[in-house]
């Protein structure tokens, strides 16, 4: 279900920060100078679209855990995604709430110390994010409709015969990666660079992280080498660089952040976003991809391939496909034959 | 942070479900039908306090994420936590805000087919789930503020010396544990038995999950035998305890909720919250405890073990705790040493 959130969250990044500018410039404002509202509407312009004027047609996505809702509509007979997302409170939320919530409390149990209610705020305190794509194609109403995904158990024979082929086939474009390797583009955003070619890495902080507030710090280091598509490939020779990674890029990101070592997790993805090795650094917080079934702790897969040189030629690992993905066909092909 | 969120929604297990009913019985045939409010009222006695009538203090904890914020206040001298928490959207609802939300949608940016705005819905389609803890003592203050943790890397030496101590020396109480596995309390929740005293155990729904619907579904199968406190007691003797609860418990699952076991994750904690040996059974969500500094997969352990008798007597293990628990303390001891 969060990978859905952090698809959309990548999606949106600019309308996520633009979110945040809301509530804490827009929506309070209003909220605490209804007399500054005059002036936020001339800022906000007013909408073309008439939300009244969309008619529903069905719920595509539903994240109960972050209170938000993907729906597709119809609107002049062109079909339309209406996204509605509630936002995180603030301080000055809370106290406005506090202070002009009175007779609208209704009670639901109270036992002992516990009383449990709910509170109907006025509207301009409780303002809704909501994200209108119109008129929306087939692509996106795919795009925003809840995926389904399931576990796939990948011997190192399954790594040969189904995955290894799959990923040279498709020969995904890595430039990119190449880009900010050679310093053609990013070169402003490296935090740190070691630069040798057989355990040197670039670090630099994630697109997902805004690369400000500590709670969910996210930098990633890219290794200079190019020929370790993932986890796969790594054995005894690698760790030098394995251990080069988390010790160097550790100490970069404590210097810089003024960070605890003990505040960071450390992993890899499998299978990663893209088949050039690379290792995730963290906030303890709930980041995209650091369940148990994509991510492996750096510190564990030194520990295993101390104890077994080619551990990750062998061992089974578990990933999560969605079922319109490629790969998910190619798995499902190898149990028909 | 879904530390915090985790042990609040353990917390509050009953009022979690009682929001679910706000929200599908409550709240929206406030919103669908608006003349059961009368009806709805006195159901829902209203409140004998008034959030106007409590002052502001400070905020003790925001989860974003999650759009719920815990705050610290007082109420005719005497301290108060109020927690607030935006609900999830449902069909009804989604449908309401639609036909009834016109003139108030506040653009914030326009491009192509992207636009983003804020939506001010009525009241009454909008309810904010509120507890209140009144009086309110400094354990609840404690419980509900931000509590910092930090990751922990255990080695096998670290086992021995702090953690297997610091176990040993609290004695957790685990009756409860005893009374399913003697059938003497939960007997109506046991989803499969095998009575086996070396491979068996015994499969029930774990608590934070109501039973019903498959997006959260969730259980634990209990081992009967009583000397495996936790995966670093695990070894080559338990592969066939091990294979027992990963194929018998993946079966029952299937057979009495008709999924498919691409569907399951199945996995261990580690540190666990209690220590008498457990697997979890959970859907692909984003379950609290599967991240990967706290969830070991059944099946990695089971491969870890067959490449290495003693696996997890030998190898680090990473955990987070929070540093008000006393096991972080003993961390912080052993370092001073």
């Amino acid at each position: 279900m969060s990978e859905e959130i952090s698809d959309v969250s990548n999606c949106n990044n600019h309308s996520t920060k633009k979110r945040k500018l809301n509530v804490e410039q827009g929506t309070n404002d209003v909220a605490l100078d209804l007399s500054s509202q005059q002036e936020e509407t001339s800022i906000h312009l007013k909408s073309h679209l008439n939300l009244s004027a969309i008619k529903f047609v069905r719920i595509l996505n539903d994240l109960p855990q972050s209170k938000s809702v993907f729906i597709e509509g119809l609107y002049n007979e062109e079909k339309v995604v209406v996204i509605f997302e509630k936002t995180p409170f603030s301080e000055e939320l809370v106290k406005q709430i506090l202070k002009t919530t009175d007779n609208s409390l209704q009670q639901h149990f109270h036992n002992d110390v516990y009383g449990n209610y709910t509170t109907f705020p006025n509207p301009e305190l409780n303002g809704v994010k909501t994200t209108i794509i119109h008129p929306a194609t087939e692509k996106h109403i795919e795009k925003y409709s809840a995926q389904q995904s399931c576990i796939i158990e990948e011997s190192a024979e399954d790594y040969n015969n189904i995955t290894l082929p799959y990923i040279q086939s498709k020969q995904f474009s890595i430039d990119w990666v190449y880009n900010i390797l050679e310093h053609k583009s990013e070169t402003e955003r490296i935090v740190f660079e070691d630069p040798d070619p057989v355990t040197g890495f670039i670090l630099l902080p994630d697109l997902k992280w805004n690369g400000e507030q500590l709670s969910d710090l996210y930098l990633v280091a890219i290794c200079h080498k190019r020929d370790i598509k993932s986890l796969r490939d790594l054995n005894g020779q690698h760790l030098p660089l394995l251990k080069n990674i988390k010790e160097k890029g550790k100490k970069a990101i404590i210097d810089k952040y003024n960070i605890n070592a003990s505040k960071l997790r450390i992993y890899v993805h499998y299978q990663p976003s893209y088949y050039h090795f690379h290792v995730h650094f963290t906030a303890l917080y709930d980041a995209p991809g650091c369940r148990v079934e994509r991510a492996h702790l750096l510190d564990s897969i030194i520990d295993n391939i101390e104890l077994v040189d080619d551990y990750y030629q062998k061992c089974r690992l578990s990933f999560i496909v969605r079922t319109n993905d490629d790969l998910f066909d190619k798995y499902e092909e190898a149990k028909d034959r």
